[in-house]
């Protein structure tokens, strides 16, 4: 831990060493917390306002009532961004339940522990390298994901066992762990949403199953459209992955990242991959989607 | 928060104000934290060969090797019963991955994070009066208990939102939720296991199914093939239970708790459940089970 960082707990800046929560707190407890990760391009957030709502959509799946503006949340933001010199940055920011009287059964009268992290990442758009090393290295996990009558995928939240038990199962240097849901159809990797093209067109599975709707996904799915590509969003199987013609992962942090093999099949990016990534680049460069509100 | 009571936090006493995790623990970031939920009884831990047991399954489905002795962990639950100047308590031990460098993928060099958290509450056994305040109000909860292809029932952690969810659905002062497995089979409550009996024999869900083996539950089933009793482990629906003539939830906590009704059709305790409880109070009572060691 680098001790010179700033995090925001609970309204307060506070050194790294001092950013703790009550073992008490229900995000401790239970994982009974909502997040997101977002990214800083120049001091700005990046697509915030679907952030917003999709923190709102976790939340509500949660019945968490935490009572905060969208203002209160950004300044939070800002201020971190502030207090470690941050213009181009990985963000990521927690609402837990707080601490509660009793225990299991959730109170609706809620103070919420709000917790902001932030770190230097590397600016995207059309002159910056990639954050990743290289392309992905993706084997398929013996786990399956969470399905959504149990938890439901929208719902971004602190209970990431699902993921880590799949991270955990990589062998030989893998990177990301593709994760089918109980029916056997490919659902994601742990941290990113799964993209294939075959013959000129671009799949990717539906949220309709247990599949995080990932705001780089939505604004991927948008550039294609726009781009005149053939879109699809199903139900595919592995095979259908392992024969396509190229193949990426997309998340805030990678953006868009070319699975270069999957369970050792070689698939790696292509044009496709290449001109989506391009596109998204310019994107960010722009902010042509919507990259901020001050 | 009383801020008298002690904390054993990461080899330390503190007081429950100080009582903290980092917010990079993964613990708090992932619910990467297996835990158990413990009594004491007139000082000593009950059934602690079990509860060790089944923490080291836990440990063993996340890959967690903590690397504590038993004995570590025993004087830690002792040392927090001592400062707290508690025999009769519930006891809860958490272990967490801790900090660890980079993101989701867990590293096989753990520095473990123990929390140990005491209250009192009254001893068990023959003379007491049962913890809870009377027979369990159980309601079905829509959300379905997630499968073991996911995260494996047998593991007790710290991603405990599955249960938070089904409890935030019930109403009208119902107190316990009771969550279905996928295909339909009553599987168990959000903090317990579920028992009917029909026709004087004993029925209660397998674990074979997504189903916590309750320590508790472990005690019971020994208890009643001991009694004589005709004791069934199998698949069961909600008409299994509703037509039911007894039924009753145990956990560490209620150890057996009668169902008054389940989703307001009455079925309450009787004979059996009479018998079942004395019978694990006269366990408690002698610690005939294997109360505690040393």
């Amino acid at each position: 831990m680098s001790d010179d960082r700033y995090y925001h707990v609970d309204s307060d800046l506070v050194p790294a060493g001092e950013a703790t929560v009550s073992v008490d707190d229900r995000g401790f407890r239970y994982g009974d917390a909502a997040f997101e990760t977002l990214r800083a391009y120049g001091g700005s957030i990046f697509a915030w306002d679907d952030h917003l709502e999709r923190l709102e959509r976790t939340c509500e799946a949660l019945s968490l009532e935490h009572g905060l503006s969208a203002a209160d949340l950004r300044s939070r933001i800002d201020e971190t961004l502030a207090a470690n010199d941050l213009a181009d940055a990985y963000v990521r920011l927690s609402i837990t339940r707080g601490v509660q009287p009793g225990k299991l059964t959730p109170h609706p009268d809620v103070d919420p522990t709000v917790v902001i992290y932030a770190k230097p990442l590397p600016r995207g758009g059309l002159e910056s390298e990639p954050v990743w090393d290289g392309p992905a290295t993706v084997q398929t996990a013996e786990t399956r994901r969470v399905p959504d009558e149990a938890i439901p995928a929208a719902a971004k939240t602190h209970n990431y066992l699902n993921g880590v038990l799949a991270r955990a199962e990589l062998e030989g240097g893998a990177d990301e762990a593709l994760m089918c849901d109980l029916e056997g159809h490919v659902s994601e990797g742990a941290t990113s949403n799964l993209w294939f093209v075959r013959d000129g067109e671009l799949f990717t599975p539906t949220t309709d199953g247990p599949v995080l709707p990932g705001i780089t996904r939505e604004i991927v799915l948008e550039i294609a459209r726009n781009d005149g590509l053939s879109v699809h969003e199903g139900q595919y199987e592995l095979p259908d992955v392992l024969e396509a013609d190229e193949a990426f992962l997309t998340n805030r942090t990678w953006e868009l990242r070319p699975i270069a093999t999957l369970d050792g099949h070689e698939i790696g990016g292509g044009p496709i991959t290449v001109r989506l990534s391009r596109s998204y680049d310019e994107c960010v460069e722009e902010s042509c989607y919507q990259s901020d509100r001050p």
